[in-house]
């Protein structure tokens, strides 16, 4: 049986932590799932001059203050990366690879993509296009696939889908040097289109600048999944979750803040909505058990 | 002449200040109207745990680092009272009791009146209720005036004003000891009403619990002006000024961050509005600037 918690926050940028800190703060049952260097985009930052109370600090250094606030607060980053998440109508599922969580409310915070799904992405979602390798790894026994990494993690992805697969394509978007099992055909190039006979078939082909190829799924594992791909039924406009000035979405129970939700893209804004968010999964809790008796 | 700005910023709490280093860091010619002391509310909270970044700190040393911030981007606090802000169609003016500003756009970010405002107060605004004796003493020239007074500082409004005016009450709602000249008769006592004829007149008598005084004008001098009474035109709900997640009021040119827009009433909430604030506010004047062309 799944693990089940009041709030799931998926995300561990200042927006997601803020949510950590209220929830704590209010004695919620929560889970965060991120990484626990915080954020990518965070520790990269060469100088931040407007968070409040931290002027001419690196994001290191405003990180480093990040995280003695979280361990003085006893509050641990769950190392997995959501990939999908499913509005069960009452509570929500969120899935990793390395197994099922369920919670009342669910705090996206997960951060934007700036990059643009490839063509086809979208049309084959779920008709083998996949963002988690080992999750439908089975699906794949005797089959050929794909997998797009986007970080050396992701190489551990394309050696657990190579056991069972029958040929595995590892086509990396990352420069460092890749190191994966020698069954692995290692492809440098770039993504054109992931096609198929027509949108309502399955994926047949990959197509790359350079090749096609001929296959039966393409796993893209990128840093973060698409908000509007992550969970079925949520309202996005221009790749950004629709949010109320409370961090509601159009699905009760479930909030959002931080560049998921839209620019200005802003530590400070990020963790003042994460707060807020999680003050309306509080709200939203109570009123819930209120309404249950 | 008043001095024009692209932005003034009323208030001086996390919302305000960050809106300040937002608009510092943009370049724009701003002004924030404050205390030096930053926010009376922030400095004395006991223990804020939930500003990421600073645990287990109290407002006090949390405001320490606000002022260092400040310092090092060289941002001087205005200590003047905004008492009334003015839509002028194209800009704003904003009145103090020491003079007139005029600004291309306006952060709202006074924070929230618990406080009712007394009975009659509404109604009698601009007929002899106002917010600042200095500003209209001088049509109290040979008349009789009271003065309600929040702070110490309200004092030297009252004793102004009795330079001028034929009679002054001075009505404390503090409780420190009253330093007055003895012209000015002291009165302890509770309001009731501020009343006239019917609500179109003017003010002819303040109620108070254990007496009735005849008069011409009664000066509220609370600590920050009801939002709706500040700006006419504003829209306001439940004593909120009603702001979509970008900021923006129904007003052109006039944004709102921190508790005056609304619970959650927190530090890092504010902060983060009052990032947004100041960034759409730079937007709206990038594009007034564009439709100029």
């Amino acid at each position: 049986m799944a693990d089940r918690y009041e709030i799931a926050i998926v995300g561990s940028g200042p927006a997601g932590l803020s949510a950590a800190i209220n929830a704590k703060i209010r004695n919620k049952k929560f889970i965060i799932f991120g990484s626990r260097k915080l954020s990518s985009k965070l520790v990269k930052a060469h100088e931040v001059n407007n968070y409040p109370g931290f002027f001419g600090k690196s994001g290191l250094k405003i990180a480093d203050a990040f995280k003695e606030h979280l361990k003085a607060m006893d509050i641990q980053i769950t190392e997995q990366k959501v990939t999908n998440v499913y509005n069960m109508g009452s509570y929500y599922s969120l899935l990793t690879k390395e197994g099922m969580y369920e919670a009342d409310a669910v705090i996206l915070a997960s951060g934007v993509n700036f990059g643009q799904p490839f063509k086809g992405e979208k049309e084959f979602l779920g008709k083998g296009v996949s963002y988690c390798a080992t999750c439908d790894a089975l699906f794949y026994r005797g089959k050929t696939a794909a997998v797009i990494g986007f970080s050396p993690k992701d190489e551990e992805e394309a050696e657990f889908l190579a056991q069972v697969a029958k040929k595995v394509y590892y086509i990396p978007m990352y420069k460092e040097e890749i190191h994966v099992d020698d069954s692995i055909q290692v492809i440098h190039d770039q993504i054109v289109k992931i096609a198929g006979d027509d949108a309502d078939a399955r994926v047949e082909k990959l197509i790359l600048a350079n090749m096609e190829i001929s296959l039966d799924g393409v796993f893209i594992l990128r840093e973060s999944v698409a908000a509007d791909q992550l969970i079925p039924g949520l309202r996005v406009e221009d790749n950004h979750v629709c949010a109320d000035r409370l961090m509601k979405t159009n699905l009760a129970g479930c909030f959002a803040a931080g560049d998921i939700v839209g620019k200005p893209y802003q530590y400070i804004k990020a963790a003042g909505e994460g707060n807020i968010a999680a003050l309306s999964a509080v709200s939203y809790l109570d009123e819930k058990k209120r309404q249950a008796f």
